[in-house]
């Protein structure tokens, strides 16, 4: 890198958020400030390993000329299913639902899960610096409405599912404002050192 | 098209098949005769539906130059999940096992199952050619060895699992030798018409 910059927040504001979800482009925003946004359909690979998804569609879009890019990949696993679904969460809500997702932990005898935000920024095709946020919980029968696994996903230290909670309550148990945090921390550090270095 | 080929036999020949594994060539080869092969890793994207997993890597090898290309994918779906694993199998083996695939059917009363491959001949980025041979049976407890599921499929028709077949057995009941053979009777098809739009 011999690009420099003044400060993280003027670089963050030439950022490509891609993403089709203007909530999900709100809730960037809130925590990384202005940026700007695309809405491209971008190719998701098959991986156990959300870090995988998110480099393969970073370099998608930095081929099309979206350069820095900042992507997010979101996966639910559960402990008794060593992993998976992981990233492949919304094929399995696909073909089961929540509640089939649900049976799957009970069949098993152990419905421990945990959802997780990979955020992936690419300086380039060499350079991409994480962000990343867990929340541990486990998957019960479906409660509430929302998104996707909402309905079956509790989080420890709740007795209500994300699909029961206010926005307000579900963001405090948010692994997407997590991982956000986590991208803000890492980005200032690759900007000190990379500030150090050119001292 | 405004090509016109002499034979099918002939048009084979140019045809690059994209595998890593020589068995599978060779298994091509007995039935299509010989062709170009080229050993790329191309990227699988996370689909249910098989030809939507062969028509983006065909795109892919085609931006590669590689025209006309072959395709194969081959998944196990299960009845009682609604398709799944079907072309995310790989990563079903990998996080569970054999035994784990099996004990997803059996959880819930209904271990139904079907191997499927799918061929897809891309002669352009617009023109694609599909094979397609299914074979049904139903998972069991793994009996013998084999690649992937061999061991926990049971075809239809058979009281041993593909692990537990000879090559020879193992042919009558292949997945892959019936989209082979399908695919040679849709290229046959879409010769003749193309013959007769000449005339």
């Amino acid at each position: 890198m011999s690009q420099r910059w003044q400060k993280v927040d003027a670089f963050l504001q030439d950022v490509f958020f891609v993403t089709g979800n203007r909530f999900k482009l709100a809730e960037v925003e809130a925590v990384l400030g202005k940026m700007r946004h695309v809405d491209l359909d971008l190719p998701e690979v098959q991986e156990l390993d959300s870090r995988k998804v998110v480099i393969a569609k970073a370099q998608a879009a930095l081929q099309q000329g979206y350069s820095p890019v900042l992507i997010e990949d979101t996966s639910l696993s559960l402990t008794a299913l060593n992993g998976l679904p992981g990233p492949l969460i919304k094929w399995f809500l696909k073909a089961l639902g929540g509640e089939g997702v649900y049976q799957m932990g009970l069949s098993r005898n152990d419905c421990q899960a945990e959802v997780r935000t990979i955020f992936g920024l690419a300086l380039g095709p060499q350079t991409l610096i994480y962000g990343e946020g867990v929340v541990p919980g486990k998957v019960v029968p479906p409660r509430g409405r929302g998104f996707g696994w909402d309905a079956i996903f509790q989080p420890e230290g709740s007795d209500m599912t994300m699909g029961e909670m206010t926005p307000e309550q579900k963001s405090s148990f948010s692994m997407r404002v997590r991982a956000l945090q986590d991208l803000r921390v890492q980005l200032e550090r690759f900007h000190a050192s990379i500030a150090r270095d050119d001292d």
